[in-house]
């Protein structure tokens, strides 16, 4: 047993496992252990603190705030906000050059650029700083064993193998989870894995002279192409991460593109405002893996009522709505509020949370799908735009009876599927809305006006 | 290397592995070896013609169509019709004990009951008398190695593990599919398993005295209850092999008949008529396990050009259309015409054979699973049983333009997925007819006859 901590007074009842110290691994152990719990966290990897450069990308994402929220709950929230960067709107990059900016939200609202390797290791001292946790790296769970409620585990660094009981198990263990892949074989398993056709590659623009951010600092940088996009996130020290969100397969693809020279003259054709700013590009290119794009959808997310699937584990997610990490934060705090409804009743705890939650995770995976589709094809198209437009003309109007389901998704805690179900209501009216509105300034006409009056009163 | 068969003077060019000496398994070795090819077909199971009795349900299925048509094409389908029971028709059998009886198609078509063991012994009595096969039982396949392409099988008799090379290997080995399990693990596989909430259990209607059948020998008996139903299908014996399509949990359930009492009693309410034909009900109840329903769908069915995905292993699905076997069946059907199109080019023969049969076991799925909500909730309804009888009726007077959607199915070669389709735009005519049909005799008016007119002149 753990030394339990001076802050919580009452002593823990069972030790709890949790497998994977990536973020929401981490996020989960400290609010377990702010409940008075011991926990055992494990993690595959090495330490990522450590002096040796572990992981081969750095990968940025989006904090939104849903992830904010939970991550106040543990009262870390100010300790991230220190290393992100505001992003206040979409900056479109046309094949021209020319620049488009589309504002995320009313007031100057925000979602934030965080390294992942850098969020984790922040976490992972809190982790450490944590009484209550104890945090073991280069643990390979093998197999988990879930009659014997036993983890067969190779400690990467020796070599050795061992069994290791648990009494219950959290399996925060990614996309490819280990404690997933056990509940897969059981009967009644409802499991699915599909795949878009499209790949992505990490590559960089480089910062500009001392440190200086050579495109717009608090933006999320898109470069919408039809069949294929680049998004570029910017990194604290002036850098970009760019993300190429490309087919595997045909003209314009990753398979099209086998040489240096070849990479070079698409992007010059394609992203030619970013080329000059990318002089790795045909290095990384071609060092740098493909990596393809999943959703991954289950049910039931408990077995026997100690073992609960969290994160990507449960509900891995495609990123076109930056939602992947926000909505495992979300898991955290939706939890954290039914341990303290229930105590440690388990076997509730566990039945609420997944039959709570799955809906939501499953209209956020809809979304995330959907969004591809919108940020490939629509952000490129006029009428679309025109029609973004008019929705915040709406918005500002009718604040209380329009939030644009951006804003739903991502500046409101609104469960996912109500999101959807209000954003899909919404484009019913702005397609009712839009045949009558060639321009902007049509929203102003009394006819248009009364049109949308009409809408406004239905909806309220 | 095998003996090649005199009958194929060819020189085989390699040697095709076939995984599972199922129905499929079976099937699909008969085909490549009449093709000309060496066969090496393993099995896991012990060989089931052998002294011990190792199935431990017997299970029967209804042969139709598509079934007969890939037997006939390796020239085995008479001999099967020896162990074959006709059924005509659906017999239903109200919670009064009244029955009812609607025929399957036009001029006596039916679909066939045979036993799946006795089946499976035939077929392989087939296969070892076919030159160009090798047949291997007790062969436990426990990883299969796509990069290396190597099999680490067991021999479950002498306990003996051994690495089999392939060169091109088919997955015929069923819902729980190793080879399928293998490419799961590769990039970009999409995959999902997805259970109903109702499991099944294997009963049995005892003959009758000297053999006799103690219900209409020529049916499908149903009774259907709204949340649950029973079906019995003829065995040569005189006995029936009824299944019990029943929920996990609730009211009414498996969970909720935990006694050879309650078992009794729940049978005397709603399935009087037959229970007084079972001695063994409360034996076999409890004896018998509860088994699962589940549709597996995946993509690609090929991997790399060398190995292959057949029947249930590549599109499993629940039995309540009577398709799994008859689509397995008709995969291999359909696989001996790209052979013999593209001889042995193998990698366009994968490729067309993945893309022409996925949207069409896709679509019987879906049909699968729609007809057990029919069977189950509709076949008890008098509006649908009207809707029924008028469209027979539509199909007698408009043979050219109306084939029921069953009859498409089940007496005919057209592409599932074709077939789902004009059954939904079939659906669509039946709504806009029946509300203004109360009764059969209505169909004869003057008006329904103008608007049956109607829609058939839009449909030719």
């Amino acid at each position: 047993m753990l030394a339990s901590s001076p802050a919580n007074p009452q002593p823990p009842a069972e030790t709890l496992t949790v497998m994977g110290a990536g973020l929401v691994g981490c996020l989960l152990a400290l609010y377990l252990a702010r409940h008075g719990h011991s926990v055992e966290l494990f993690e595959r990897r090495p330490d990522i603190r450590g002096e040796a450069k572990v992981e081969a990308r750095s990968i940025n994402l989006a904090l939104s705030d849903r992830g904010w929220k939970a991550l106040e709950g543990v009262g870390i929230a100010e300790a991230v906000r220190e290393v992100a960067i505001a992003m206040n709107g979409r900056m479109m990059h046309g094949t021209d050059g020319q620049l488009t900016f589309q504002p995320y939200g009313q007031d100057g609202q925000a979602i934030y650029s965080v390294s992942r390797a850098g969020l984790n290791r922040r976490m992972l001292d809190l982790v450490e700083q944590q009484p209550g946790i104890r945090v073991q790296f280069d643990q390979h769970c093998q197999r988990v064993d879930l009659r014997r409620k036993q983890l067969e585990m190779r400690d990467e660094t020796t070599g050795e193998a061992r069994i290791q009981p648990f009494q219950r198990l959290f399996g925060a263990d990614g996309a490819y989870s280990a404690v997933r892949g056990a509940m897969q074989r059981t009967d009644r398993f409802n499991y699915s894995q599909q795949y878009l056709d499209y790949g992505y590659k990490e590559l960089t623009i480089a910062a500009g002279p001392k440190g200086s951010w050579p495109l717009e600092k608090h933006a999320l940088h898109i470069w919408p192409r039809g069949q294929y996009m680049m998004i570029a996130l910017p990194n604290l020290d002036g850098s970009f991460n760019c993300t190429l969100f490309f087919p595997y397969e045909g003209a314009n693809s990753f398979a099209a593109l086998q040489t240096p020279a070849q990479v070079r003259s698409f992007f010059a054709e394609h992203f030619a405002d970013a080329l000059p700013l990318m002089p790795e590009l045909e290095t990384e290119f071609f060092a740098n893996p493909t990596s393809s794009l999943v959703t991954v959808r289950c049910f039931p997310w408990s077995h026997a009522d100690d073992v609960l699937l969290l994160g990507d584990a449960s509900h891995a997610i495609v990123p076109f709505y930056g939602q992947g990490m926000n909505s495992g934060f979300e898991d955290c705090a939706v939890l954290a509020e039914l341990l303290g409804e229930h105590g440690s009743d388990w076997p509730r705890i566990m039945r609420r949370f997944e039959t709570m939650r799955k809906p939501n995770t499953d209209a956020m995976a809809d979304l995330a799908v959907y969004n591809f589709y919108e940020m490939r094809d629509r952000v490129a198209d006029p009428r679309f735009l025109l029609q973004k437009k008019i929705e915040g003309k709406l918005a500002a109007q009718y604040p209380a009876q329009w939030l644009p389901l951006y804003s739903q998704v991502t500046f409101s805690q609104i469960p996912y599927a109500e999101a959807l179900a209000n954003g899909q209501a919404q484009e019913q009216v702005m397609q009712r809305l839009m045949p009558h509105i060639q321009a902007e300034a049509d929203y102003e006409r009394p006819e248009v006006q009364a049109l949308v009056a009409a809408e406004m009163a239905r909806r309220s």
